[in-house]
C-alpha cells in the first residue's frame, strides 16, 4: 500500500470513529434539560469542544487489531475521551494553566465559572467510570474483563500516572523549572500524556480478548506513541500554527514550561519524536497488516499539524 | 436492650470501624515518600485528617445486616471514605465554598495551595474507583458484584446526584438563593447528601448478597437517614459548638445558604429532622434485632454535636 493511500484510509477511518463515537456520547451523556441544567450543558459544551477523538480511535482500532469486536468497544472509547476531557478542563482552571482557549473555543470555566467548571470536570470523571460499569456489561463485555477496564484507566488516571503528571509540573512550575533535566522532563510526559494514550491501546486489547502477548504489544506501542504525541505536541507549541491548533503557542516558551525543545533544542527533539515513532512501530511487529492503521497513526504524528 | 446500652455499643461498633478502615487506608494509599510525593502527601493528608468514618460504618454494618461477610466489604468502605473525602477537599475551594478550617485542620488548599487541590481531590476520586475494581475482587467478592458497586457509586457521586447538588447550590448561590421553596432546599439535599449516604447502605447491601427486599429496605434507610444527617448539619450549623464541630458555625446564616432551619425555621427543621430519622428506621421493619445498631446510629443523629 502506497503511504498516501495509507494516511487517506486512516482519516477516513479517525472520523468514521469520530463520528460513532460523538453519536454514542451524544445518546449516552445526560441531556441539556436534566436537572442540574447548567452542570449537564458544561459537561456537553467540554465534551462537544471538537478534538480529534484520538484516544477513542486507540481503543476501537487497538480492539480491531487483536481480531475483537469494535462495536463492543464503545463505552470504552467514550469513557476515555470523558476521562481525557475531565483532565482538560481541570488543566486550563485559572489555578493550574489558566489557559482562556481550547480546541478554539473558550474554556470551560471561562463561559460557566471557576466552581462549575470545577464540578463539570468532576462529575465528567465519575462519568467515565460509569460508563466502563454500566454500558460495557449492555455491549455483552464480561463483567471480569469490564472490571479490567476499569482498574486501567482508574490506575492510568492516578496519582501514580496522569494526575501524577500534572502534579510534578505545577510543583516544578512553582520552583520556577531549576531542575531541566532530561529525566525531569521524561518523568512528567510519560505521566501527562502517554499513560492514558497507553491505557486506551490496552482497553482496546483487553475488550478484543488480547493475548498476552499482543497486551504487551499494544503496551509498548501506547507508551513510545503516547511520548511521540507529547514531544510533537511540545515542537507545535513553539512552531505550530495557532489558527490550526485552536489555542495559543509560545506559552510554554513565556512560561519556561519543561517540553523536548526547551530541554534538548527543536532539532534533537524532533530526532527524539522520529525515535518514539519508530519504537512504537516496532512494537507491532508481531501483528501483520491488520496494524497497519496504527502504524500509520504513528508516522502521521510527526506530519500533524494540530 | 436498653438505650443506653445500644448507644455505648454503637459508639464502639463506629470505633472498630474507624480503625478497621484506617488501617486498610494506611496499607492501600499509596505512601507519601512515592512520586509525586506532595500529592500523596495531600492525598494522605486530607484522607487522615480525622472524622466519624460515618460512610465506611455503613457499608459495613448494612453488608453484615443482610448476612455478609464485612471483611469482604473493607474495600468498598474504604472507597466511599475517599470518594467523600474528595468531595470535602473541592467543596473547601476557594471558588466554591472557601473554607479554611475542615474537621479542626487547615484545608487541603491553605496547606498545598489550590491547584495541588485540585489535582488531589481528582485524584481521591480515581483512587475510590480504583479500590473497588481492584481491592473487592482481592476479597472474592465476584466481578458481576463489584461492577455493580461501581455502578451504584459512580450513579450517587454523578451529575445527576452528588455533583448535581453541588451545582445546584453554586448556581443558587449565584442567584443570590432568591428561591427559597421546600422544594428546592430539599432538591439540593437530597443530592449533596442523601444520595452516596443512600449508595453506601446499597453497596454493604450488595457485597452482603442481600436479595430485592433487602436492598429495597437499605435504600429507603440510607434516604431517610441521608435526609435527617443533613437536616442537623444544617441545625448544627445554626446552634453548634465549633469546637467540637473542628469548624466554623454559622456560616451558612451569613452566606443565606439553603438550609432547613433557615427556609422552616429552626423549630420546624428539628421535627422534619426526627420525622426523617422516624422514616429511616421504619424503612428497616423486614429487618429483626440485626438491624438494632442501623436504628441507633438513626436516632443518635438527633443527638448529634458533630
Amino acid at each position: 500500500m502506497k503511504v498516501s493511500t495509507e494516511i487517506a484510509e486512516l482519516l477516513s477511518r479517525l472520523e468514521e470513529c469520530r463520528q460513532k463515537v460523538d453519536a454514542a456520547l451524544d445518546e449516552w451523556m445526560p441531556k441539556e434539560n436534566e436537572i442540574p441544567s447548567v452542570l449537564h450543558k458544561a459537561m456537553r459544551y467540554s465534551v462537544f469542544a471538537g478534538g480529534k477523538r484520538l484516544r477513542p480511535f486507540l481503543v476501537l482500532e487497538c480492539c480491531k487489531v487483536v481480531g475483537g469486536d469494535e462495536d463492543k468497544a464503545l463505552p470504552a472509547a467514550c469513557a476515555v475521551e470523558v476521562l481525557h476531557t475531565y483532565t482538560l478542563v481541570h488543566d486550563d482552571l485559572p489555578s493550574m494553566d489558566n489557559d482562556d482557549f481550547r480546541r478554539g473555543k473558550l474554556t470551560c470555566h471561562k463561559v460557566f465559572g471557576e466552581g462549575m467548571a470545577i464540578l463539570c470536570g468532576d462529575a465528567l470523571q465519575t462519568f467515565a467510570f460509569e460508563l466502563l460499569a454500566t454500558k460495557l456489561p449492555e455491549q455483552n463485555v464480561s463483567a471480569e474483563v469490564a472490571l479490567k477496564c476499569i482498574a486501567t484507566l482508574a490506575h492510568a488516571a492516578g496519582s501514580k500516572w496522569l494526575i501524577g503528571g500534572q502534579a510534578l509540573d505545577i510543583s516544578e512550575q512553582s520552583e520556577g523549572y531549576s531542575d531541566r533535566s532530561p529525566e525531569k522532563v521524561l518523568l512528567i510526559h510519560e505521566r501527562k500524556t502517554a499513560a492514558l494514550i497507553q491505557a486506551c491501546c490496552l482497553i482496546g486489547g483487553l475488550i478484543g480478548n488480547a493475548n498476552d502477548d499482543e497486551i504487551e504489544s499494544l503496551k509498548n506501542f501506547g507508551y513510545w506513541f503516547g511520548l511521540a504525541f507529547q514531544i510533537t505536541d511540545d515542537i507545535l507549541d513553539e512552531i505550530g500554527d495557532p489558527e490550526k491548533l485552536g489555542k495559543s503557542v509560545g506559552k510554554d516558551k513565556e512560561q519556561k514550561k519543561l517540553t523536548y525543545p526547551m530541554v534538548f533544542g527543536l532539532e534533537k527533539a524532533k530526532i527524539l519524536a522520529n525515535e518514539a515513532v519508530e519504537r512504537a512501530i516496532s512494537s507491532l511487529s508481531i501483528f501483520g497488516d491488520e496494524a497497519n492503521l496504527l502504524r500509520a497513526l504513528a508516522s502521521f504524528v510527526l506530519e500533524r499539524k494540530s
